[in-house]
C-alpha cells in the first residue's frame, strides 16, 4: 500500500487484519522509536477527525507538523502538489490530507515519495471514518455477513455513503439506503426504503450529516426532515431490540435525529470517535511498515507508558 | 473537585495549598509517567492563556491538542457540549475551555466525564488569573489580612474583577473598586475610591484593561481617560514606598496605564505571567490526582531533566 | 551572537563553521537533554520558514509554543514587544519571529532577554534562507570563489535579494541582477544583466518570487512574463553544463520558471528546502549555545533515535 487513498484498496482479510490490529492499540501502546514526522494538512474545518489523527499520531510516538491552510502558503497561491513536496523535503515520514477536491490524489500519487493518507476528499472518499464504522459494527455483531445495515440521510452530498455502501456490501452485509427526494443519489445502485422500514428492519441505523455546507445553507424543508426522514424518538422505539445507531458526526441535533437519541443506548455515535483513533493508528503503523519504517526491536517500547 | 470553574470553589486553606505547589513547582521540575492528552478549547483570542496553559501542560508532561475554533467543526454548527464530548471520547485526559458565553458550565458540568477546567468564561470568571495574582500579592507581602487592594478600570466589562475581588475579601484584604463612569458595577458591594485616593492609599493597585472588544470599539474619553482614571506617572510618585502594580495584560499603553510604568520598579506585570505557568501546573496536577490520575511512583520523574 | 537579524552579523569563518554544523545535523542526531520552549511567532503566512523551523527544533528536542497572530492578543492591539515579553515571561528559551515591519527589531534588541531568531522581516532580511541558499550553492561547487551568480525577478519587493547579493559578494561570488523594469532596485549597485546573458553565463541562477501579496495583485505584464523575463524552457537549455536552479518557492509555476522545470535535474529547490531544516537547527543550536544554554554532557543524546 503506497498511499492510503480509498477503502477499495483494501481486501476484506486485509479490514480485518486493520480491524484487529486497531483493538490490539485499544488495549496496548506502543510507540515508533524512532523520531518520526506526520503533516496534518487539513484544508477544511475538522474537529475530530484532525484531532483524532493527532491523537493517534502521538500515541503511536510521531510528531506532528500541524498545518493551518488559513495561515500557509497557500494564501500566495501555492498548489497542493508543491504543498506536499515541501513537507516531504523537510522531513515528513506521512502526509495526511483532508481536501475539498474530488480528484486532488490523482496529481500526487505516482509523483511523492512519501506515504499519503485521505482524511476526507471532496464528496468521494474517506476511508478511515469507513473502517472505524466497519469497526463499530463489527464489535457489536462480530460479523458483517447476514446484518441489514441501512444508510440514512444525506446521500447526495454525503463523503461516506459511496464508499461505506460499497465495502459493506464487499464484507457480506445487506445495504439499504434512505433518503429525502433531494437527497437521492441515482448513481448507487442500493434500495432506497423510507425510515419508517428502516428503523423497523435494520440491524444498524448509519445516519448521515445534512452538508449544510455544501449546498450553500439553504436546506430543503428543514422544518418536516426530522419527522419525514430523520431518527425519531418514536421510530427508535419501532427499532429491533439489537439494532444500533451510527453517526460520523458532527450532529445537527434534531435535524437528522432526534436530540435525545444522540447519547441513547442505542447510539454508538461517540464509540465510533474512541473507534476512530485506533483505526488511524491501525492505518498509520500499516502503512509506515510497508514503506520500511519499522521499529528496529519490534513493539518494544520508547517509553514505558503505563496501561491506559 | 470535579472541574476547576470559579475561586468561590475554594476554600482558604485550598487556596494556600495552591498556591504552595505552585512555589514547588517554580523550582522542581515534574512530569506525569504516562501519556496524558491536555485539549486546549479556545473560542475567543488569547496569547497569554492559551500559551501559559500550554506551558504548563508541557511542563507537566502533557500532549496537547489545539484547538482552532475558526478551523472546527463549530463552523458547521456544532455546540460546544458535543466538541467537549468528541475530546472526551478520542481520549482527552483535561479539557480547559475559554468561551464568550458566561453559562456554558452549567450545560457541561455532570455530563461529561473528563475534568473542565475554565480559562475564561465570558464576563464572570478567569479562576486560574485570579490565584496568579494571589500569589504575586502574596510573594509580596507573605499575607492577605490588612492589605488595602483596589482594582481598578473597567470593573463593568472585566472578566477578573468580580471573582478577584470576592476572593481578595475572603482572603482577608480590604477591597476598593476605581472606575470611569461608564465602567461601574452597580452590582458589586465595594466602595469606589477616585485614582487620586487609590493611587495614595493602597498596597496593591490592581488594574484592568479596557476591553475594547467587548463594547464595540468605542471608548468614550479615551483620551482623557489616562488623565482622569488612569495610572500616570505623576500618580505612581505619589504611591506608598512599597506598593505594586499588577496588571492582567494585554496593557493598553497610555490608556490605563502610562507606558513607560509597564516595567517601572513597582510592576508585577510580567511576574504575573510568570506566576501564572506555576499555578497553571498546579491546579492541572491537581485536578488529574483528584480524579485518579497518579503517578505510580510519585513525583518520580520520567525523564531527567536538568534544573531550570 | 544575542539576536540572530542578519547575515550581515557573520564573518566569513562564521557562515563556513554554520554550514559545517549544518551538514553534521544533516547526518547525526542530536537533543537538547533538558526542556527548552521555542515560541514561533508567525505574523504572515508561511508553510515552508515555518515548519521548516518546527522540524529543527523538534530534532533538537525544543518545545513548541505556535503562535498564531490572528487568535491572539494582536487582535487586542498588543505590540510585538509586549507579545515577545509576554512569551519571555512565560518561559520561552527562543523567540523565532516573521513580520511584515521592516524595522521591528530596532524596538526589541537590547530589551528582550531571550533569544530572537529573525525569519523574515519585511522587506529586507531572510537570514536563514540566505544560509541555506549558501549552503546548497556550496555544496554544489566546495567554493564560492569564482563563482558567477545571478538573482532574477521581483528584485525591489524581494525579501532575500538584498541580503542574498551582499553575503555572495562577500564570500567572493560575482553578483549579478535581473529584472523587468517595474522589479529593479536602483539602491542596490550590482550590473543588471538579460535573462538571457544569465542563463548563458551564470553557475547559479537564483530566481526570485514574484511577491503578488506584496504590490497588491498586479502583476504588470504576467501573461509575457516567463517569455521575457523568467526561465523558459528554452533558456534552460543554454544554460552551462553544470549551473544549478534556485528558488525560495513558493513558486509561481509558469510565471518565473516553467512548470516543467520546476524539478529538472538543474534544479535544486526542493533540496533548498531540506538544507533549510539543517541550517535552522545549526542556527538555533549556536544562538542557544552562545546564551549559555548547553547540554551538560555535549552531545550525548536525550533520547536513542536511530540515524535517519
Amino acid at each position: 500500500m503506497r498511499h492510503f487513498i480509498s477503502v477499495n484498496q483494501l481486501s476484506e482479510s486485509e479490514i480485518f487484519s486493520i480491524m484487529k490490529t486497531a483493538e490490539y492499540y485499544q488495549n496496548n501502546n506502543f510507540q515508533f522509536n524512532r523520531q518520526l514526522f506526520a503533516a496534518n494538512l487539513f484544508f477544511e474545518p475538522s474537529t475530530r477527525t484532525k484531532n483524532s489523527f493527532t491523537v493517534a499520531e502521538k500515541k503511536l510516538g510521531l510528531e506532528i507538523l500541524d498545518f493551518h491552510s488559513e495561515a500557509s502558503s497557500t494564501q500566495k497561491g501555492e498548489t497542493l502538489y508543491d504543498t506536499v513536496k515541501t513537507f516531504e523535503s523537510i522531513g515528513a515520514d506521512l502526509v495526511v490530507i483532508r481536501h475539498e477536491a474530488d480528484a486532488w490524489i490523482e496529481e500526487l500519487d505516482s509523483k511523492v515519495n512519501v506515504p499519503i493518507i485521505n482524511a476526507g476528499a471532496g464528496k468521494k472518499e474517506h476511508p478511515t471514518q469507513c473502517l472505524l464504522d466497519l469497526l463499530t459494527i463489527y464489535q457489536e455483531y462480530n460479523r458483517f455477513k447476514g446484518l441489514k445495515v441501512v444508510i440514512a440521510g444525506d446521500i447526495k452530498h454525503s463523503r461516506v455513503a459511496h464508499s461505506n455502501a460499497m465495502v459493506l456490501k464487499k464484507m457480506g452485509a445487506t445495504v439499504y439506503l434512505s433518503a429525502a427526494p433531494g437527497y437521492v443519489d441515482e448513481t448507487m445502485d442500493f434500495p432506497y426504503i423510507s425510515m419508517d422500514e428502516a428503523a423497523e428492519t435494520c440491524d444498524v441505523v448509519m445516519l448521515l450529516r445534512i452538508q449544510h455546507e455544501r449546498h450553500d445553507g439553504q436546506l430543503t424543508g428543514t422544518e418536516n426532515y426530522l419527522a419525514n426522514y430523520g431518527l425519531t424518538k418514536e421510530r427508535e422505539k419501532r427499532m429491533r431490540p439489537h439494532a444500533i445507531i451510527l453517526h460520523p458526526a458532527p450532529v445537527n441535533r434534531g435535524v437528522e435525529i432526534d436530540s435525545d437519541l444522540v447519547e441513547c443506548e442505542r447510539s454508538r455515535i461517540f464509540k465510533q470517535m474512541s473507534n476512530g483513533v485506533y483505526i488511524r493508528m491501525a492505518i498509520i503503523s500499516k502503512i509506515l511498515n510497508e514503506w520500511g519504517i519499522r521499529n528496529e526491536t519490534a513493539f518494544e517500547k520508547r517509553k514505558t507508558l503505563a496501561a491506559n
